[in-house]
């Protein structure tokens, strides 16, 4: 997607390092950073410089790849895939990338072992971009539907656009195509604390897409959808059951249920990646806790258009942080996935090959 | 309430002067301000070093008192009661307590109408701290029965605690109460963007109350809901309908809905001044939509502990700011107020005179 007007990706190669967009710096600063080794893929896959369920997939990928160019032997991979799943632990598809890639390259010499796996975490990405735009198709022909003329108000949670996947998206990748195809869409951004990823990056891509958006506070979206203002829901996912209870950022529950209340359609945008048949109910997905000072401290910048930090709470005080929440799929009116946009019962027989 | 040991009100008389907590130095420095004109007590309404309905309700009455001590004709009283009503123009409360006010005094001789107003100040606020408690006691008697043992987890929304009173507060007098007779009491506080008075104030209070609280993102209940965390919820109100709508704090409802669907008891605290019966439906209360800016920077101290803002969302980003949301009747367990836990059906019987 575009980012004053150049088309980008949030990963790719050139010649043999890898180059990611540093989303941490979002949406104040537009940094692209290498990635050079393995030590360097977790690092930024644990501080979030690369996050969304399909980019840490692949850039996993592309570490493992760069691991494996240090050292291809079975020992050492065993190592490079547990450094890299450690790094985000709610995430299923870094374990399913990881594992996937090193699956294609295990039965490989050792010695070719690294430049199979690079092109492996290359076919996963464009394999990904292909996936988001399938997705985009199927999610389009749902929204439509709950369009009024060529109006159509949307509301998203958290980033579960292109920055999330290598390109187009998820939950946006419709929003993008609608407006491609001459819908005047406008999207009501949740800011999506702690981290904001709503307010900084969903907001940041939507602006250099040209598409009409609002950032509101987390609290604001059930009004929004009592008042009628909202057409449509649409998330992502990090992971959903077999059941179709789905695994997404904290706080998607609460608008899944202030959609219902209000007959909102809330449709969840599920690439085959972040299906888990493994798992039957959410409530079994353990969730992440994640550190107390996402909650105390925020991002953004000074006055004087400074990177800065502030702390909100009285020093002292605790907090608790869980990163992720479970919406059943009683809430769920779709799921947007590459074959069509499918309802709970049908997603195991669609979904698992 | 407590403030390092030390047992305070928001507003009290030292001599002839009126002293207030400055709660927008809060959570990080306590500072008290001196109101010696009814210039200052306008100034401090309207900046919100003094807020929630009943304290500015008494902030405004000590202002006629001390507006009346400089001339105490009727054409300067009218004019001191246009001054304080304008400086927070939607706050029903504030102009209840000025006209309620001058009703007392206007009939007296010019020359005692300043120390009567005074009087009648001092009255308010010692009315409103003894509505306060017997909130106190009925919401304790509710909270109790939700215990498990000794133990009690609440979770409230927004600041509904004594800053936002004279003493107790509203929504946390029970939980006072409740620590005071030996039960175990935890808080999960919203922190409540975009404003965070619940990581702010409200943790500040708990903080020095001694009570066991951590602060949670807004989007966080709704798991800690679905997990059994949660014991009861309770929150404060602004207004609440003749047929028990609540008008809240934006997200409100949202917490209510996952309360609602996790049968945790959600408690409404409301002293009689918040009831107004001559709206029936709680999509008819107008609902202020706020500054942008509330959103796009917020408030805290840098890593040196001074005072600082931030910006969060990208330059040029839209926000959307409505301030309260409604919380229909069907999803309120019970009204608690001056004389004992309410239904909606009850309320209007109950507390018009």
């Amino acid at each position: 997607m575009l980012v004053d007007g150049i088309a980008r990706r949030t990963i790719w190669t050139e010649g043999d390092r890898v180059r990611i967009i540093d989303q941490t710096a979002l949406p104040h600063r537009f940094i692209v950073e290498t990635l050079g080794s393995i030590a360097d893929a977790c690092r930024a896959i644990a501080s979030m410089q690369v996050r969304g369920a399909p980019l840490i997939g692949v850039a996993g990928a592309f570490g493992l790849a760069l691991g494996l160019r240090d050292d291809a032997s079975d020992a050492a991979a065993t190592e490079h895939r547990r450094k890299l799943v450690a790094t985000r632990p709610t995430a299923v598809n870094l374990r399913w990338a990881v594992d996937h890639a090193w699956a294609k390259v295990e039965k490989f010499p050792v010695g070719e072992r690294a430049a199979m796996a690079w092109r492996v975490a290359e076919a996963m990405a464009e394999a990904d971009v292909a996936a988001c735009m399938k997705l985009a198709e199927h999610g389009f022909t749902a929204l439509e539907k709950h369009a009024r003329g060529k109006r159509l108000n949307v509301l998203t949670h958290c980033n579960a656009g292109w920055l999330a996947t290598i390109d187009w998206g998820t939950a946006l990748a419709p929003v993008y195509l609608a407006a491609q195809r001459g819908y005047d869409v406008h999207v009501f951004v949740d800011e999506t604390r702690p981290r904001n990823q709503g307010a900084s990056l969903t907001a940041w891509e939507l602006g250099h897409a040209g598409i009409p958006h609002a950032v509101i506070v987390d609290n604001a979206g059930g009004l929004l959808m009592m008042r009628g203002e909202v057409d449509a829901c649409i998330v992502g996912t990090d992971r959903t059951t077999k059941s179709g209870d789905v695994c997404n950022k904290i706080g998607t529950y609460l608008k899944a249920l202030a959609a219902k209340d209000n007959d909102v359609p809330f449709y969840v945008a599920l690439p085959t990646s972040s299906f888990d048949p493994q798992i039957e109910r959410g409530m079994d997905i353990p969730i992440e806790d994640r550190s107390e000072d996402e909650v105390h401290w925020l991002s953004g910048i000074d006055a004087q258009g400074q990177p800065a930090r502030l702390r909100v709470t009285p020093l002292g005080t605790r907090a608790l942080n869980p990163g992720f929440d479970i919406t059943p799929a009683s809430l769920i009116t779709g799921y947007v996935t590459e074959v069509g946009v499918l309802s709970a019962p049908d997603l195991a027989t669609a979904l698992i090959p």
